[in-house]
């Protein structure tokens, strides 16, 4: 059921196809047509090519760490990125916020009828360029076709698997107060992005998506002995969402100061223009750090040195449960005012990733 | 962005919601109400629970493999299974196609909105009850959920992990002429009771779906040390698929026996009026073994004692290449006359997996 449970000899008589149809799922030749011209000279690796039900992969020393996401991000490409790097960088964060190193990926394919094999063709190549970039092989796959209306051209699921040291323990459960937090970088961007992109909004100054891999940059935190309490990384919801979740999870509440939170112009003022908080609004290559007072300046170091995270600032702390026993999440205002950041019940944008 | 990124505690401010709303996949409270109420609940385990970007398994001995598939059938529910029982079935059964013990499966769900809640209840406690009958944990989950006439209510990706030990070496590599082929089951069932339910047909005798694991089985034959070449279950395209596929990748012809072959007598009569062959119909239970003449009867008396494969029958053997050195698959009709299995350009069935 997998698309490497195929043959490797295969006449291609459907070469000329230009657009998916039901057929393309269905086991016969022209699945093996789609799957050897598009998929396997895309991702070729080792453990994909050996087409076979699954990926045989090497035992790993210390744990290991799996996540999966599904990817239906509408529209399929937008600035700084579309469904294929997507599908590749938020798997891989999820990966890299437990302090694991990524190292392999499946990916699986619901294709509409009807969908461009061009469009097709443009997302795989996409996945893998950013599959490669990040040092990750995609091991196994699976490609399945809906019929036309019932699908929404290409979804991904994308599930990660990484290897953590056994000495590395980061969560939500290391967090205590006192710690300092460190937001990687400015917010928002992705998710006017896409937003932008999908109703044709046009803003002044271009909003391009932080949509980038985060591991290497975690790596280096941990390589460099930094203790590490918790990342988090900022997607649907936002950083108000990630951090209302870890205050109730860690059971402390936070305070963070709304001017030191890097937000780009163009995105604060689209922000105001649909009536948006940024602070809400979903990233793709932003994390937030919990991590003692004696860490903070050389991880900001450390973080500044890294292009994805040169922004990166120190945002706020974690202190004991407010008196009324609750974990609250506090922002200090410019104007030295506070009002608590609460959890939205739905979200402001609705596939965004 | 997995189901686990979310607080433990939470308000529940929309027990009463009925069906799904775009807002169930924002990242809010809606979604963690609809993870803690539905998927935690059927689901909990401690690795899920830790409710963190990503599962921390343990390390492993022998080798990992990595298997994805995505699960798009319609009708959801049909005799003999739904979705659910199915995602969890296919994944495992493409692990133990590899001789590997099933440990681990993630779960992405893309949801259509509108969905009734109950339907959904329905699909994931059906998972649940499957993955907990199969010793299977499901470790990491993902749901999106994409606008009503972008999805067909529910398509389900479950990415499976599991070990061999580092002795066991099952692939098409090791098929060589002289192989026998036994088969573990009658053919068609699964594809013909969805087509009846979809197509609201109905044949005399019921006929239900075959969908079961087969990784018991499989072990059982491991574990007594019987030399298995190759397994490869019969999905998408069904026995005759799985045949050419193998052929081509082993570069040997086969021959097998039509008479030899199980199929109910309501799948002969459904196939019969409906113009199909029950050779090209998938199969969610059954699968195709190579092994040599010495092991065979070994192999059916392990075989036969196990419900899923009590119908297992020897049908055929692998030989040279025919004089044409093409890989070909060859029926032997009960007449004596012989008859090519061509791999078909697309599927009899779509969507019924």
């Amino acid at each position: 059921m997998t698309p490497k449970n195929i043959k490797i000899q295969c006449p291609l008589p459907h070469a000329t196809e230009d657009t998916i149809r039901l057929a393309h799922g269905g086991g016969g030749h022209l699945m093996q047509t789609l799957i050897h011209e598009i998929f396997l000279q895309a991702f070729s690796n080792p453990f994909l090519n050996s087409l076979q039900d699954g990926a045989v992969l090497p035992s790993q020393d210390g744990h290991l760490v799996m996540t999966t996401d599904s990817y239906v991000v509408h529209p399929l490409f937008f600035p700084g990125g579309d469904i294929g790097s997507l599908a590749v960088h938020g798997t891989i964060n999820d990966l890299a916020m437990m302090g694991a190193n990524p190292l392999y990926l499946s990916a699986g394919f619901i294709l509409e009828e009807g969908l461009s094999i061009d469009t097709l063709k443009r997302v795989v190549s996409s996945m893998a360029k950013t599959a490669q970039a990040c040092g990750v092989h995609i091991v196994c796959g699976d490609t399945k076709v809906v019929d036309r209306g019932k699908g929404d051209q290409i979804f991904i699921n994308t599930t990660g698997l990484g290897v953590i040291p056994s000495s590395v323990d980061i969560g939500p459960h290391r967090i205590t107060p006192g710690d300092r937090m460190i937001l990687s970088g400015d917010l928002g961007r992705h998710g006017m992005a896409v937003l932008s992109k999908r109703e044709g909004l046009t803003f002044s100054g271009d909003i391009a998506s932080d949509s980038a891999p985060l591991h290497d940059v975690v790596m280096d935190l941990i390589g460099r002995g930094l203790s590490i309490h918790c990342l988090r990384d900022l997607t649907r919801g936002g950083l108000a969402s990630a951090l209302n979740e870890l205050a109730s999870t860690a059971q402390v509440s936070m305070t963070i100061d709304e001017s030191q939170i890097p937000v780009s112009e163009s995105v604060r003022g689209a922000c105001e223009i649909l009536g948006l908080d940024p602070l809400y609004v979903a990233n793709e290559g932003r994390c937030v750090l919990f991590l003692p007072l004696a860490d903070v300046d050389k991880a900001l170091s450390i973080l500044q040195s890294h292009a994805i995270s040169a922004l990166a600032v120190e945002i706020g702390e974690a202190h004991p449960l407010s008196s009324n026993h609750t974990a609250q999440v506090i922002l200090r205002t410019p104007y030295g005012t506070h009002r608590i950041l609460e959890l939205l019940s739905g979200d402001q944008l609705p596939r965004i990733c």
